[in-house]
């Protein structure tokens, strides 16, 4: 199903097969019946979707009505005979008519009703969002179940399906493979944030109790990284995309009890710019993506590169006051990294070689003493900070066996040490948060609004 | 990057950019260094993977060396100079060389290797799986971290990648926005299964102790169809594709404690034939992407309708005796719903129309007293029993209103009656197993062999 005008596949703007919405009945334009395409304003009719204003005048009867297909509402002229009390702001309708050329300038082509069903009525005075008034992003926040009613939000939702097509797209033309690591894990000692712990619930426990229903503790995962590591040793490259948890007591604007991770491993690589050339390609590729229809040369595509060393005597040499201080050595706080970003132009900004002491075990050692760096690398965008962060990973077992042992891990971590003896590869990887990525390209302040249910401390609504 | 063979993109066998893994360095069959396609067996060459095979020959050594993008491994030939101890089975190696078309009729090209370096040694006394041994799945499953390097489970973790793309595909071209609906809720009382509660890992928790981190009980999610149905309220289509838990006490071949589960929902519609058209669509369409390139015309593909009063007629005449009883209104167990599927001639079966008081409070009600049906529909397929259910939802306030509070959870579903309250509309969905899907069409008998890392009451390991 393509239109014939713009070659746009119909069934990105509209349902096909069974459930057809656009779809034209007895057109002013064409003689025939076939799927046209809305994109491009040709003909086409619309027959069902929410009424999104309503204008009674003496002889004619005009709604604009939208179907979640997209931003723009089409426009309905029915007799004013056709208008009726139920046929409100957010109410639902099936309509038949005509689609023809509008005599406005304002749209192409209007729908000439010749019979309007409401089929879901909506009550203007409970319903919280009102016709023609701009709500504020805190206000519709509070309709968790409601709130994809709202053009900000039923945006946010189609660019996030969009985005999330976008990034596995990327990465199966580039031959990942997609693993869905697991939520469920019994690691426990990563130490990478408060972890969430699952048990049965209380009221289908048995009497005895506390038995544990994994055997032993089980934990919600804070990365699949470690089990992305074991695909990697027999796969050039694998990734996963799916929800992370962190059970941090926090209400700040950027971070969530439950979010989304886009993380990937590459084999037979020995080199951070292997690595940054994935992120920097998936950002790009997925932006682009999304910036399918209007292909403005963006900004955003410009990109840094620094060190750790070189960040730390770029702060250090700063007339800024900042709360947190920026020894070398010292981990980067969202106010150095705000800073960095600023700094180098308000770009893209990629830093690497991390002190070694700074990141966990499975991190590359440079050995490069006496500063001693490990090939890290984080990718900060301008208005959120960090938004990826990736290493190469220590594939010499016996580098990785004296860490895992000075940090007590040696004995939860065999099955690790068994992935560097049976066929390791030099690889590495990264993770991205999807949310911050949203943040970053729509300009959304606060996190909780580029997610459909937000958790964070204090709020599991729904 | 297209092969100018067979068109077939490259991206698909091998990693193009930074990390390409088939490229022709120097290549006997053509005068150019263009990337090549290795599907087509047209000429390329492998510089790294895992040796699958060793013979060493008097005047030549020869390897088989797999690199993870497809089942078939490559034949390299060397000199027997190259051999080394440490050129085993399971160790990962990088070579240089040419490609050149064979001598042997097993194969049209072959690497004849310059130099082959073992970047990641493999000890096979140790190393669990033996060359040349075929591993049963049971013995294979204890090694979930080394399980990816046989052949069978490196061919399942590319079909569940590839099905996973193929279902995405399917709702992106007919026009659905994905959700990520979430996996923490704090709905506890849709009664679908046993739940797992989350809280804030014990060593994490305050002195204080038991302070709910939400402030309420929060489970791990079993269906994200309420959340999809919010969503169905501002778009014609709409899905998900995630983990799903049950903390049911069960060993058996057919459950696991996370699986992955597809939803949909779809406004607009009153009949249940349009939901069926989506789940047979699905199927149908994923099931062809897998069988892309060996286009066999499955049977599989028949189906047949009935529903459930005709089922339990079925069932009543059979001469075969059950060991759960088949009276009107019971649920159809595993035993039922083979029998059926082989009573059916063995292709996929609907039933449907279920007893009204085995539905949930969702289903919609047929009001055919006095046998009292709800429009709900299970898709059963062979050799696993039901992989699909799904049903129209009750759209009508009234009606909806008298059954939650009938079942006393009107106050806890405020949220949804008011989704019937502001522009409803007409709607339905279903959802399916992902792991049911791949054990049907793989015929998979144990559902632990279709996912990368089971879990299960009394085992997540990892």
């Amino acid at each position: 199903h393509f239109c014939s005008k713009c070659c746009i596949k119909s069934a990105q703007m509209c349902l096909t097969g069974q459930y057809i919405h656009f779809q034209v009945h007895k057109c002013a334009l064409s003689s025939n019946n076939s799927m046209v395409c809305f994109h491009c304003n040709s003909y086409c009719k619309l027959d069902s979707g929410w009424v999104r204003s309503v204008r009674p005048q003496k002889e004619n009867l005009f709604l604009h009505v939208n179907d979640g297909s997209s931003l723009q509402s089409l426009q309905v002229v029915a007799s004013s005979e056709l208008n009726h009390r139920l046929l409100t702001f957010g109410s639902a309708v099936e309509i038949s008519g005509s689609l023809v050329t509008s005599p406005s300038r304002k749209q192409e082509v209007e729908l000439q009703a010749d019979q309007i069903d409401v089929v879901g009525e909506c009550n203007p005075v409970d319903f919280p969002f009102k016709i023609k008034k701009k709500h504020g992003l805190e206000y519709i926040r509070q309709f968790p179940h409601l709130r994809c009613r709202t053009n900000a939000f039923s945006s946010l939702l189609r660019i996030r399906s969009e985005a999330t097509a976008a990034i596995q797209q990327y990465f199966k033309e580039k031959g990942f493979i997609q693993v869905h690591t697991p939520v469920l894990t019994s690691n426990d000692c990563e130490g990478a944030g408060e972890l969430f712990q699952v048990e049965v619930s209380s009221k289908n426990q048995d009497e005895e109790g506390h038995q544990h229903f994994f055997s032993v503790p089980a934990y919600l995962t804070v990365s699949g990284q470690l089990h992305l590591e074991v695909m990697a040793g027999a796969f050039p490259g694998v990734y996963t995309f799916g929800p992370t948890f962190r059970a941090e007591n926090s209400q700040s604007r950027r971070h969530l009890a439950e979010f989304y991770m886009v993380e990937a491993e590459i084999s037979f690589t020995q080199s951070l710019e292997d690595l940054m050339k994935v992120m920097e390609d998936l950002f790009r590729s997925t932006t682009e993506h999304l910036l399918d229809q209007c292909p403005e040369d963006v900004a955003l595509y410009h990109k840094h590169v620094i060190t750790y060393t070189e960040a730390i005597n770029i702060l250090n040499s700063s007339s800024k006051k900042f709360a947190f201080k920026t020894d070398w050595g010292c981990d980067l706080q969202t106010e150095h990294e705000k800073y960095l970003v600023k700094h180098c132009g308000d770009f893209p900004l990629f830093v690497t070689d991390y002190p070694y002491a700074l990141k966990p075990f499975y991190a590359r050692d440079n050995q490069d003493q006496p500063l001693h760096t490990a090939a890290a690398v984080d990718l900060l965008v301008p208005g959120v900070g960090e938004m990826c962060g990736g290493s190469l990973r220590e594939d010499r077992l016996d580098l990785l066996k004296t860490r895992l042992a000075q940090a007590g891990l040696d004995e939860a971590y065999g099955w690790y040490l068994d992935l560097r003896r049976f066929g390791s590869v030099p690889h590495g990887g990264f993770g991205m948060g999807f949310e911050r990525y949203l943040q970053c390209v729509l300009g959304v302040d606060n996190i909780k609004d580029v997610i459909p249910f937000p958790r964070y401390s204090r709020s599991c609504l729904l």
